[in-house]
């Protein structure tokens, strides 16, 4: 899907935050997604969930029906993501998931994404390679400063110009979006 | 545990809102309870969950060793709960809740609970007569009016007046309570 630019950015534009909970690593079995619906930087609006295997290969699609099936699709304007790997190593291909919602997709981290480490983790996995290229093919890693703080940004359908100012408007907080900082405080709430 | 007066009611005091899943009623089982850490109306500071047994006698322990346990139990301030029957007909004895945890407890809902149906309702339950007189120690329901919408409060530890005035302070988006809003919107989007 080709970056469009938004006309207008409202303040209250509904952005769906993505986090997982918690899981023991390297188990088989699933986890649970939690999506936080937000209104800007102000007010949760709505929560929804799916579950995805640990290591699995699911994340993408899984998330992608979550947000399809959703009351709250036709209002989202955008989905940002803790990252792009959820349950271990399920990772989330942004490119795939802007195609299949139709929404451009923001994948944020506090920490720069150390792609040799991946690399080496993903070894001890099977099929390394494709779960290699869906880590590539987030493309580009920006590191932007929001609040003072440098947090890095993998974008698919929209533009870096477009994702700074939605990443700003949003962390009202802390230097974290607040759709990215419920979601967690969510996921990591209700699992054991 | 008698009625304390607040010296002070902070804006950003912390309160627990509690709210149930989703459900099969009259099923076996478990349902989960959610725990949502707001300051004053603004922002969710933290989650916390628990499971309590459909149409069983273990909300009141259950919830207070959910608070008791938790991290924030020392900043927290008060607990709102949506209504004093979770899981069906799993009633907080909001009395013993107060002193397991220390803290003041408002029970809140948006209708004015129909004694003579619940009592109907409980005949259909083992043990109806305990649990009748669970609803019974809530004590008097008061009506008040909060940006203009009626809603029904029972108190234990706190007096109407500073009840009414974190209603109101807490009441930021809706004539309902942020922190009662936001924990049923997670409870319900987290359960299938």
């Amino acid at each position: 899907m080709e970056v469009r630019d938004f006309r207008v950015i409202k303040s209250e534009i509904r952005v769906l935050g993505v986090d997982d909970g918690k899981f023991t690593p390297h188990t088989q079995g699933n986890v649970i997604v939690v999506g936080v619906v937000f209104r800007g930087g102000c007010w949760l609006d709505g929560v929804m969930h799916t579950e995805i295997a640990i290591d699995g290969f699911d994340a993408t699609e899984q998330i992608a029906s979550m947000i399809n099936g959703s009351s709250h699709c036709k209002q989202l304007r955008l989905v940002m993501l803790n990252g792009i790997t959820f349950g271990g190593f399920n990772v989330v291909d942004i490119k795939k998931l802007n195609l299949a919602t139709k929404l451009p997709v923001i994948a944020l981290t506090r920490e720069k994404p150390d792609l040799d480490s991946i690399r080496e983790a993903l070894k001890n996995l099977p099929e390394s390679e494709e779960r290699w290229k869906m880590v590539l093919a987030a493309g580009e890693i920006f590191e932007v400063t929001c609040k003072g703080k440098r947090i890095y940004l993998e974008l698919a359908g929209i533009s870096l110009v477009d994702a700074r100012k939605i990443v700003e408007l949003t962390s009202t907080r802390s230097s974290f979006p607040e759709p990215l900082r419920v979601a967690h405080l969510i996921a990591s709430g209700i699992t054991p």
